[in-house]
């Protein structure tokens, strides 16, 4: 799966940063993409990159704030307009189905495709195939939330050489002996399955946070992720001015990955205040947390299995 | 005064050509600007211009499509965000004042400034210094209407020269002479304020339009105008596909303007089909209305008193 950021900036759009928005690319055989977030503009970016609005089926809306929902009647128009007529799902806090309702009506926008609106809670769990999402609350001016993407352990392949290499010919059995049952060959031996299966294949764990103070709740949802997407709105020496703004620092940002046992950390949602000089908001988690890259729109990130 | 084409495509946006609007600068003492639409990201495209979110005080909405408000709460959220207090009202069709207070709303927006939303109707004339704002109702899907805007002509400038070469001395008389009025000089001699005014400077008159079909209240809205922006969403030879989605063609365009008796006229709201072919569109238009522009993202024109 590829990470794609679409917007790396904090409440107003600039030319280096637009609002939040970030999608996850699954490369499954429905090649879906999940957005998180959906800052004004967000159809646009996505012009300039290889995402699909047609591939889009779901979004998690992690705040209210306008700089991560005010793109999101263009999506979901645009979606409707190029006539994509497979379903979406859209999570996000209590009031976001009353800002897209009326967004689509008084617009007089009627979608092609069934729109689902789930307001989210803290402590959800939803469950969509092979991965499981968790919602937690975090600290800010408004309900924000953590979405936590977890995907369930696989087992591993079928080693087929080392069959082969015991007479036992691929067919039916094959499927059995994958689910790691014992058989019965037909000239009378027993073999177990699971001493033909290679290394289970770790589910990939991976946390995009809305906009928050330095909070317990985050190191949560980012227990042992590879990846977590932690906002840095704030360099280190402003850790007041974070407070007070309901944000957290760059290095508030590496200690929830630190904390939490993460592989690696993206920071994104930089104010603008740091313009070409954001490299020491990167530079200052990094003393905390090495394994820390910082977001710039159209930057793209692969989480390998 | 300048027109700025913020956006010039129809329904999404592309690459070449962002949702609708445009803006009218002023050159006027308080440097206002007034805004004709807000598709989705014209805050972005601003940040190309020499435009500035704060001195937009006035914000004309034709129709409620989203290609044509989408962009709305986000210039109204960062307008405040940058720390503007000036007031601004925002003229536009019944549904605009719900869909405004909702996107604030839920996003927790709070304004520095005094926001007015005036429902506009069919008919409907405001007044504005010395500048008349009429409304007329065109044909689209939902209730589309068009802006025409009529600056007062100004008596001509005193002619300074002609009154020092006959020996009268600036001062607190000039004033009484540019109102055109009668007065004694201390010598005795009688003169007339009109005699001493250069010729009458004529107001500009401008038409900027919604989505429409052909129509009779375009013609009347766009009578003598110096500049007629309307759209022209299809190529003469799709006349059909036109009506059918209460759209004009190029050459409907050019057909108001030439019976309007327009000085000139923009073509905008271009649908993405043409792609780099436009031109085709301004051609076609050209041979009913010479004196035809074809918009472009970020291409300003100017208009001389």
């Amino acid at each position: 799966m590829e990470l794609y950021f679409l917007g790396t900036g904090a409440g107003i759009p600039s030319k280096q940063r637009n609002v939040s928005a970030a999608a996850l690319r699954f490369f499954n055989d429905q090649g879906s993409t999940w957005l998180f977030d959906c800052g004004e503009a967000t159809q646009h970016q996505i012009l300039y990159t290889p995402l699909k609005l047609s591939k889009i089926d779901k979004i998690f809306i992690t705040h209210l704030h306008g700089d991560h929902i005010y793109g999101l009647p263009g999506v979901l128009g645009s979606r409707s307009f190029q006539g994509t007529e497979t379903p979406l799902t859209l999570f996000g806090p209590k009031g976001l189905k009353d800002f897209v309702q009326t967004s689509l009506s008084v617009s007089g926008t009627f979608l092609r495709y069934r729109l689902e609106v789930v307001e989210v809670e803290d402590g959800a769990v939803f469950k969509e195939r092979n991965t499981v999402i968790k919602v937690k609350k975090l600290v800010h001016g408004i309900p924000s939330f953590g979405y936590r993407i977890e995907e369930e352990n696989q087992a591993g392949s079928l080693q087929v050489d080392k069959l082969k290499a015991l007479g036992v010919p691929p067919g039916p059995l094959y499927g059995q002996l994958k689910e790691g049952k014992q058989i019965q060959l037909e000239d009378g031996r027993f073999i177990n399955g699971k001493d033909f299966l290679g290394p289970c294949k770790k589910g990939r764990k991976i946390a995009v946070l809305g906009d928050t103070r330095y909070t317990e709740a985050a190191i949560e949802l980012a227990k042992d992720v590879d990846v977590l997407v932690h906002e840095a709105t704030f360099g280190a020496h402003e850790q007041e001015l974070a407070h007070q703004y309901y944000h957290s620092t760059s290095v508030q940002a590496a200690k929830v990955a630190k904390m939490a046992e993460a592989s690696s950390l993206i920071l994104t949602h930089i104010s603008s205040r740091y313009g070409e000089n954001a490299d020491r908001l990167l530079n200052e988690a990094k003393e905390q947390f090495v394994n820390t890259y910082l977001a710039k729109d159209l930057w793209s990130y692969s989480i390998q299995p």
